[in-house]
């Protein structure tokens, strides 16, 4: 099958089907996003070689229960063992033996099959678009605020960010905040959520803040700085994007204001898809390309780009 | 009066007393602790040009309301605005406008006399000798911890950090959790807490891990990554101690272990004389050595010296 592959650098390769072991599916993919963390494998993070990809929707091609075959799908990246204290606490995609689709120990997306256990599947409702519903993931990352912490409606909230995840993260607390503010570098890009009433603010003009809750979506160590500088004593500063590699930080301010920092990576599925199912999220303006496998070279040039969003590969 | 002033190096000279304003009363220092905050600010932290010392016991010489005159006290340092929404809420020590003694605007207690508001006073219990009191203000950062973090009793904890704070964190936190360990350099240090039935470990032979919570009382960079690596997914690291200036740090696991991380500094002065009086901690032990301030070269060097804990000047 046709699949773009980390060796060193990124290539388009034929390499063979994935084995579907009992248990799981295997699945033909449709349509797969390009996601910040894809950039950072192919910079060397989790010193990942294999095919990258964890955005999809796809079909199933072969399963053991009956009934799913056929079936438009997203699923859960994280696969666990089963039966480890995480596994048995409904926690797989903190089991210390799992795999992850296309970012460790599992072949990604951005391939013609993958394969995934069958309990990391989650039909697509039938009036979703595959161009909605590869969103479920990004979007479950950014409800996973929801579930870590506790936000009663008067929170003051500053996304620091512009990116894919940062206005996703921006549009879901709006709907539990009024007063939502996102802070980034893009007028395009913050334009893109001012008709939800959400203040946004470029680098020349920082918000003052303080505020209650900081989340920070830039993944850049300035970021971290900000997002410190901004959260008020005893706030809470959630950090939702990962740099590569170290960068000289100081949590001298963390100890001062006595803020709590709640790292926060995948979420729940279920729930993104009733958002996108509901239309209480559409992502379809954050699509900036749709684009077959083999230009995979524009895609990726596109994806690094500045002012860009999401861009899509097209496998169907 | 005589005091230790910072100014590039420490010093030892001649001040004027300093002013009472009111609402303030003014305090002659009988003993004061060298703290391993008052070492990182002769090495530039917090730009601090001044008389150092926070942590003391002294007599009220004079003071606006009638019954203070002559007490034994000790005080809360930080000293707030009285207005601003910290202050109004009883966490003056939040106040963005606020002093704090020996660190801030506020000079400190290696000196013949200090001023604080009325408010920061405790009246220090008669049957409690200076020596167990001038611990009031670190025992109070260690019970900080029980005011932020639940600690269900089976909740299991590392403590990372032999010194002053790391010792008095773990018998702290043991009187909450019977599963609290210990992870030091020094093993006539680790020694101190083995009879409170706390486990230990030295730098050769660290534990496993995973713990629910890891407590940073290092202040060192190694201590953070340590630290970071021994806490399980989804659990609690709380950072009690400050390094000045930035350093290489990777906030990746965070992210991929989504760690809370709670940053906590100074604590209720009530409860920690409470403990004292009580008998629940006996510091005594922590002391090395009672100084007069003269010796002040001899007392810092002991200070920085790897082995040694408490040094105490004794200006009474």
């Amino acid at each position: 099958m046709h699949a773009l592959v980390i060796e060193e650098s990124l290539r388009l390769t034929d390499i063979p089907r994935p084995h579907r072991a009992p248990g799981q599916a295997l699945i033909r993919v449709r349509l797969a996003g390009i996601c910040n963390t894809d950039l950072e494998l192919i910079r060397g993070y989790m010193n990942f070689g294999g095919v990258p990809g964890h955005e999809f929707v796809g079909e199933v091609v072969e399963c053991d229960p009956p009934g799913w075959a056929g079936r438009r799908v997203t699923g859960e990246i994280n696969a666990g063992c089963g039966a480890c204290r995480w596994c048995r606490a409904g926690l797989r995609r903190h089991c210390p033996g799992r795999t992850v689709l296309g970012i460790a120990e599992n072949q990604g997306a951005f391939a013609e099959y993958i394969v995934l256990p069958e309990e990391n599947l989650h039909a697509v409702p039938d009036h979703l678009s595959d161009r909605r519903a590869v969103f479920a993931e990004p979007l479950a990352a950014a409800l996973e605020i929801l579930e870590q912490v506790h936000l009663p409606p008067e929170t003051t909230i500053l996304v620091i960010g512009d990116g894919k995840l940062g206005l996703l993260v921006a549009q879901v607390l709006r709907q539990s905040c009024p007063a939502v503010s996102l802070l980034g570098r893009h007028p395009e890009k913050l334009a893109m959520v001012a008709p939800f009433d959400i203040r946004t603010y470029g680098p020349q003009a920082p918000p003052a803040g303080p505020f209650d809750v900081v989340v920070e979506a830039s993944g850049s160590p300035a970021g971290w700085e900000q997002a410190v500088g901004l959260v008020r004593p005893r706030g809470t500063l959630i950090l939702k994007s990962t740099f590569a590699g170290a960068a000289r930080l100081n949590l001298a301010p963390v100890v001062i204001n006595e803020i709590t920092v709640v790292g926060s990576r995948c979420g729940p599925f279920g729930p993104a898809l009733d958002w996108l199912a509901g239309g209480r999220i559409d992502p379809e303006p954050m699509i900036h390309a749709v684009l077959p496998l083999a230009d995979y070279e524009k895609a990726f040039a596109l994806a690094r780009a500045s002012g860009t969003l999401k861009i899509l590969f097209d496998l169907s």
